[in-house]
């Protein structure tokens, strides 16, 4: 730290991601990445050309890809921005909506505080319920921003859509953000709503359910009034925030409608089969509608268990905060991968009794 | 706008990009894009394997782009920060330095007054001589963040490194950001600078001379200090903020040193070229390091010329600013772009006289 910086961000704890260590290959369960490809229709959309154009700026209205966007929720083009990952549009939205404060759920995605202190935004953290489930009147009158991960980031755990529905309602003064990054995986889009609510902002991510997670692009549907203010604070950022190469392989992945079905359904699939399995080992497994489960045992601490697996070549999340430190997060890979996962968690269950 | 957009922000007047038309071919002088293609390295490097890891996050500490960033300018990897475009790493440097205010030319890069009212960063303006020079002394003391282009935006003039080290030894209170957009084209970069001063933050871009605008990748040299205060704010903002492909087509590209070479040479030449010949049409042009040039001549006015060009399918800027109305500003394309850019030039003068 300089004495240069500003004195408010001095004292400010910055998001840590998930490690990316590169000592050995591991099977990476810990930062909700997907297992497979993206589209071969968005793969195939690189080509040589492509490529060799990126001497153009990209499109700062990102047309065509808002155009698939909105195409696929039924939406008009004046309902839509684009972000450089959904944590841009996070950011934009505690800029443009901050200014009474905002309240979030205690266990939740760890950007949010982050984005806050960051925007000199006033927090007001509200705990989950001790099932770990949001209980939607405490976010009742708030007239700030309430902000909701829906499925609940580190949980897994969905809110129904008329809870959703019930807390925009009661907060006519205040934006209430969804943010939908799990939401393909089991949850239910608040994306219509947006037609009938004036202060309703839907978050999504082409990086879990459409496996563009490096390409980062997110984007935010939204009332015609509401999406002028993101980019009001977008053009005033990044103008040309989404670059060609990710806005052409989002937008091509937007289309391929049956693959990004598919892939989603597998994940599901291996979710459940995982589930089972911890389970008959004693473990307690939240019911997740995302890519990744909470699992904590009795027989073995959340931070041993992640230290242990990560000595076996398994890399999943554990985070310290004291609500949930007993569990670790495991993305769902493939089939393969969390078998390798359960063969190794049961052989450091084995060497424990 | 709606209204639960913050009170700060329904006045702020965003950035306005260059226009990109739809409606017809045009030759596009109007952003400053490099003519010629990236390195080819770097678009080879772009490999279907690569497209398909997109399912993975990008590094979050960029290493590997980083690692050739220093060494290209022989520094550690500590003295670098990438960003989504040198835009985001400005945006970071404004919210990061500019708790005392931010100075800067009346006439430079457009960017920087919506900056600071993006962040609540107190301006102070200050006129270039009537000759468009930065006089250094009239940014002494200010113990602000003073933001200097070099080669200045809009003008391509150069500031000599002996004036900008002047302007860092009596700010030593504040820190001196030098935006190098251009400087290949024709500046002395003050990269090497920062070894010596803590409070220099020299930024620059892969969007111009590296022939990357639609990769987004910017960077900052500095200090360890100032590095790690910028990575603060990265952190809080959006940390992959620097995607996959265009990590590794930008690593590439500055490893072609020679391409690199070459490229900045065959531009150098077309603007020199361009030069003598609006010149030898009654022209008055600025003396520009940069990919551009700003120039006016006294048969017709720059509003009006732009329009006539755009309407023979030659996109060049216009800006509206008192003390710029009268110029063009025209970016420097292939030496065919330029002769059918100075034919038209010539088709609406005569058509004039």
């Amino acid at each position: 730290m300089s004495r240069y910086l500003a004195a408010d961000l001095q004292k400010l704890a910055a998001y840590v991601p998930g490690e990316q260590p590169q000592d050995k290959r591991y099977i990476k369960l810990n930062t909700n990445e997907n297992p497979y490809y993206p589209s071969e229709r968005a793969v195939n959309a690189v080509t040589e050309t492509e490529v060799k154009n990126l001497r153009l700026y990209s499109d700062p209205d990102s047309k065509k890809l808002i155009a698939a966007i909105a195409e696929n929720f039924g939406l008009s083009e004046k309902n839509v921005v684009v972000g450089n990952g959904s944590d841009e549009i996070l950011a934009f939205s505690f800029r443009a909506f901050g200014q009474n404060g905002a309240c979030f759920p205690d266990v939740t995605y760890g950007f949010y505080k982050v984005f806050a202190d960051m925007f000199g935004v006033e927090k007001e953290i509200l705990p989950l319920t001790a099932e770990f489930k949001i209980n939607a009147s405490d976010y009742f009158h708030k007239d700030k921003l309430v902000v909701i991960a829906n499925p609940n980031a580190q949980t897994g755990i969905v809110l129904p859509l008329s809870q959703i529905e019930k807390i925009v309602e009661n907060n006519r003064n205040g934006v209430v953000l969804v943010d939908e990054a799990y939401v393909d995986f089991g949850g239910e889009s608040a994306a219509e709503l947006t037609k009938k609510h004036e202060n309703l902002v839907v978050v999504q991510t082409f990086s879990k359910s459409r496996s563009l997670a490096g390409a980062r692009v997110g984007f935010a549907v939204a009332s015609e009034a509401l999406i002028d203010d993101l980019n009001r604070v977008r053009n005033s950022f990044n103008p040309y925030n989404v670059n060609r190469l990710s806005a052409l392989v989002a937008c091509e992945a937007m289309k391929d409608k049956s693959y990004f079905q598919d892939s989603v359904k597998k994940v599901v699939a291996v979710r459940e089969f995982v589930k089972q399995e911890l389970e008959k080992r004693g473990f307690f497994v939240l019911g997740s509608c995302a890519n990744f489960l909470m699992a904590k045992s009795d027989k073995i601490g959340g931070e041993e268990l992640y230290l242990a697996l990560k000595e076996s070549g398994v890399l999943v999340r554990h985070f310290k905060d004291e609500r949930i430190k007993d569990f670790v997060r495991v993305s769902i890979g493939t089939k393969e991968d969390m078998e390798f996962f359960l063969q190794k968690t049961d052989e450091i269950l084995r060497r424990r009794s």
